[in-house]
């Protein structure tokens, strides 16, 4: 196992050094708060379990064949989701990276070095000429395979989605003795970019959710000084989502922060039909969610993913869960994509 | 100086122990997070400085006279305002008060040992017999002395007023790929909380503020599985807030669970009226604000209040401010006060 410069770890069967780029299958360890075992763990479980079984029948590689456990897919700690993935393509600049901080005030930087990691973390040409093509086994996060009655899917794109956040400001005040028409209560604001939220998203087939709020000074008795909400918003199409941004800052009366956004990613073509072909004709879905694939494939590497059903369709919760033949099945599945890759 | 058992500091011009009940002046020196300067510490530094006033030109008083300052009244670590004359008179028991945690779960019982105070903090009845008359001056938390152009007012009575929590459950999901119809956001129920306090509010002339929300996870990707928004209500009668917050708890179809509720409290009518009468007719004021003179007044201390104009309006904010013309203004009320009243 190696660790590359921005902490991601790396298995090889077969050294792609020597022998060329390898077709890599992976995802992440790291988890949401209050989050679920599946999201993230199933498919590094899954990648280590399917070499295994390559190599109990004997299987010989033309090509290396890798497994990767990505760092700090979620951003839980730091704010950037993918982060791993992100340094080692560019796609986070390293000045960048090294000045995030956590809740409690520490800087990336002072993280790595605790951990004995070195700070040279930019763009990794080295790490990024060793994956031929990456493959990310994934649990649904939603019911569609439910609905289809099968157990696997291979991912064709994802979705444009983006974070943006509203300062609402208002006036600190008195709750017992400011009257109703002499306050600037900034919660009002916010109930407002909740209901409009739901509203737009509704009107444009897109998903929108205010799920991060702070007030201040947040007292039972105080009319607040300022609130603050995050908007996540996502759907099929880069207009449809930008327009329901615009609409709910307008309900406001506020500019809406851009914190990150990514276009519409679509996955290599040739390898998502290839994967469909040699899974039984598996169906295609498109997907909300951001991933370390999504990150690869935008750099450039072909890429692709596998869904496995989600027998509860919750995500990010302890409640997500795969039964175990459905996840048996999704190991069978990167088998064969693994050998009919690498053959 | 001495400290009562509930940790309320008091000094002396005279002895109540010997000479019967005394004329006491005072009111807090703690604030709210990110309050003003004024806000407690004004009745405070004023019934000294009326003190030195009465003493500098020979003034004989026939009944002791006490300043005090009093515990805990924002409750803003504890989370119960007023608990410092709460637990002389026994409104707030021993039992629960040592229970109660602050943000860091330490119990107010730990918080007493460590500053050396014994926990013996139950109905302090040798403190409340030195108690003739509570008079307390504060600044106002609101514009009608503005409105009024006057300096100086007397309080008549405190509204009815309390605080409800409302527990809004909902289920953990991802926000990138849970589809609108299948979320139970919790969010969407505070927005509707926030929009029908106001509502409600300004149908029945009460007031009504969502001053303080936790959200679980609080991430920004995350459907919330829960959200706990706390609503404060009053208003010049209790049928009216009562009935408001029945209608907030229906709209968003929860039970509100109350965490406190004080009726509608008179201060001494015959004191009012004497204070108004040598203060060249003050105006007279309610007040939506709880204060420790309430406290007393409701176990039978005869007590009034002192509003000295607040040139803002604003209260619980480092904007309420007093022109020094108006503090001394009130000083001066307050000599005339203790001479009228230990004469």
């Amino acid at each position: 196992m190696t660790t590359d410069r921005a902490g991601n770890q790396w298995a090889w069967w077969g050294d792609p050094d020597s022998s060329g780029p390898g077709v890599v299958a992976g995802s992440h360890l790291d988890s949401v708060p209050d989050g679920g075992a599946f999201d993230g763990p199933l498919g590094v479980v899954s990648a280590l379990l399917a070499v295994t079984a390559l190599r109990d029948r004997g299987f010989r590689p033309a090509r290396p064949i890798g497994v990767v456990n990505f760092g700090d897919e979620e951003g839980a700690r730091f704010g950037v989701a993918c982060a791993g993935s992100r340094l080692i393509t560019g796609a986070l600049a390293a000045d960048r990276a090294l000045g995030l901080r956590d809740g409690e005030g520490t800087a990336l930087a002072d993280a790595l070095v605790q951990l004995g990691h070195s700070t040279d973390v930019g763009r990794d040409d080295e790490t990024l000429h060793r994956i031929g093509t990456f493959i990310e086994l994934h649990v649904e996060q939603g019911r569609s395979l439910v609905d289809l009655k099968r157990p696997i899917a291979v991912s064709d794109s994802i979705w444009p989605h983006g974070r943006w956040r509203l300062d609402l400001l208002g006036e600190a005040n008195h709750a017992g003795t400011t009257p109703l028409a002499d306050r600037r209560d900034p919660m009002l604001a916010l109930a407002t970019a909740i209901t409009s939220a739901r509203t737009e998203a509704e009107a444009r087939a897109c998903l929108a959710t205010v799920g991060k709020v702070l007030v201040e000074p947040n007292g039972v008795n105080a009319i607040p000084s300022r609130v603050t909400g995050w908007l996540d918003a996502r759907g099929p199409d880069e207009g449809g989502v930008l327009a329901l941004v615009a609409a709910v800052a307008e309900a406001v009366g506020v500019e809406a922060t851009n914190e990150s956004f990514t276009s519409t990613t679509f996955f290599d073509r040739a390898l998502v039909a290839r994967l469909a072909r040699c899974l039984d004709d598996a169906p295609l879905l498109s997907t909300g969610a951001g991933h370390d694939a999504g990150i690869l494939a935008a750099s450039g590497i072909p890429a692709a993913m596998l869904f496995v059903r989600n027998s509860t369709g919750i995500s990010h919760s302890p409640a997500e869960h795969a039964e175990t033949d459905d996840c048996l099945t999704g190991v069978d599945a990167l088998v064969t994509v693994l050998e009919n890759l690498s053959g």
